[in-house]
């Protein structure tokens, strides 16, 4: 098992684990640098054939993808782009990628199933998650003999590199008596902790069986509000704090006030999450809480 | 009125009506080439600012990009992304693009409505329109004002550069006793005359009143089968010529056999077609038949 990352986000303190295990190796590598992208990829394919990929780069910074296009085609985009190349030129059957909820947009008070359309995303993010959608789709057609593409709800644990729980956490650090909220708190959102996500991803890949295999990954509610994490927040990092809000229903431009996000088809298949958005979101507040390098 | 065009396709021939009007200026530029067009626009809009863009440039050439990646990443993709980007730095409000019912990949025998999903195209021309549209969607939340998305089906007309009827001209000229058709003549599609496209788009522009705006234009009819357009085409080229069908109903990946193409929104809308796929058809026959430029 071969992992990249050009560790802008990511630390190779969070792999040392794996890092005696002779079975795993690990390269720094950005995978937009196509030529040493294929260079390092046929090397290892000669010693032992490649048989699947999971591609989960992308840029997950959502606001600065909104005001700079050129991010999200870069990171999220372009990085799918290189990795299916990589894939036809050396010949490597199967991908599980990480696609994101953010490809429905904002189909208002609806359920969101994975059959649903129009698919009008309203982020550079969501824009680039769909368009590698497509070109996957387009290359299972052409080349490739299995995908599985996941369809992310948020997802929290740590180590944390941004999000809601890290914002909070910091803010309450820099100021353990009051914490400012962008807009009004009722933003509802489902959450799912990493551990549960990773399990989802597996499961799919060892059950679905059609040639392109597209899921919902989530938990099974209707989510938690953005004044139930900031309050949860306080109560674990600084008790007592005062927990101001602002006006409207949305952080920033791009983002998706409330969606119903219907996990039916992995259910279906028969996966069940270990725990629900209040139980996922609390459990990544005391990690990130205890988390040194925020 | 500006027009740009980088002529891999075009012919300056086939705007010379247009040259002496002092309303109208075209510069041969590439899209891709962004300190131009950044630079062009700019230039015009100090002028007189301009209101709105019709964005219809693309590779067209459904298997060269299957074949290669990199030219639907060129010119179907990257020509929207740079437009985008023009439009936000010089702040021009409206965008009508030209997507494509290649969006919709291959659903089987379902209507295609503009809403239906899941959206997985099987062509890397698909999936660069749908990435498109997405990005498109993306920049209306953020800073367009208005977005007109048309969904265009088979377009036919003079002068053409490619396509079925542009194929079998050239190699009945070559071999007027005889028309080999790739595979076995079944497939049906639904076309349009490029007049009627002309009209649909106005229409829809002078219209449809949303912010983002994505219609399907075709003719209201299932189409015509391959068959079809083989012994017209014989009929007005090489009258007698033996037709040979291959085997399969598809002419190469990534091309879609048959589908029921929905215009429901567009006849709400008020608009009607001038003549059945099978009229249009033999106009676009009659008009490529004499084409010189073969």
């Amino acid at each position: 098992m071969i992992g990249y990352d050009n560790l802008s986000r990511g630390s190779r303190r969070n792999i040392a684990e794996f890092e005696s295990n002779p079975k795993f190796s690990f390269e720094q590598l950005d995978l937009n640098d196509y030529e040493r992208l294929i260079s390092s990829i046929s090397g290892y394919h000669l010693k032992e054939p490649i048989t699947e990929v999971w591609h989960l780069a992308a840029n997950s910074d959502i606001p600065a993808g909104v005001a700079d296009a050129k991010v999200d085609l870069r990171d999220t985009f372009m990085t799918t782009f290189h990795v299916l190349e990589a894939m036809k030129e050396v010949g490597i059957p199967r991908l599980a990628f990480a696609s994101s909820s953010a490809v429905y947009g904002d189909l208002g008070n609806v359920t969101l199933t994975e059959d649903i359309g129009p698919l009008l995303p309203i982020s550079n993010y969501g824009a680039m998650k769909l368009a590698s959608e497509g070109l996957i789709s387009a290359a299972a057609e052409a080349y490739l003999e299995r995908v599985f593409i996941f369809r992310f709800p948020n997802v929290i644990g740590a180590p944390a590199t941004h999000g809601v729980v890290y914002d909070f956490v910091k803010k309450l650090r820099a100021d353990p008596t009051k914490l400012q909220v962008l807009g009004n708190g009722t933003q509802q959102k489902s959450y799912l902790h990493v551990e549960d996500l990773v399990t989802a991803m597996i499961f799919i890949r060892d059950n679905a069986k059609d040639k392109v295999n597209y899921f919902n990954i989530g938990s099974d509610d209707e989510g938690v509000t953005v004044r139930f994490i900031a309050e949860e927040t306080v109560a674990a990092a600084a008790p007592g704090a005062e927990v101001c809000f602002g006006e409207g229903n949305r952080g920033w431009v791009g983002d998706v006030p409330r969606f119903h996000y219907s996990i039916d088809k992995l259910h279906a298949l028969g996966w069940r999450s270990g725990s629900n958005s209040a139980e996922a979101m609390r459990k990544a507040i005391r990690e990130i809480v205890k988390q040194e390098d925020l």
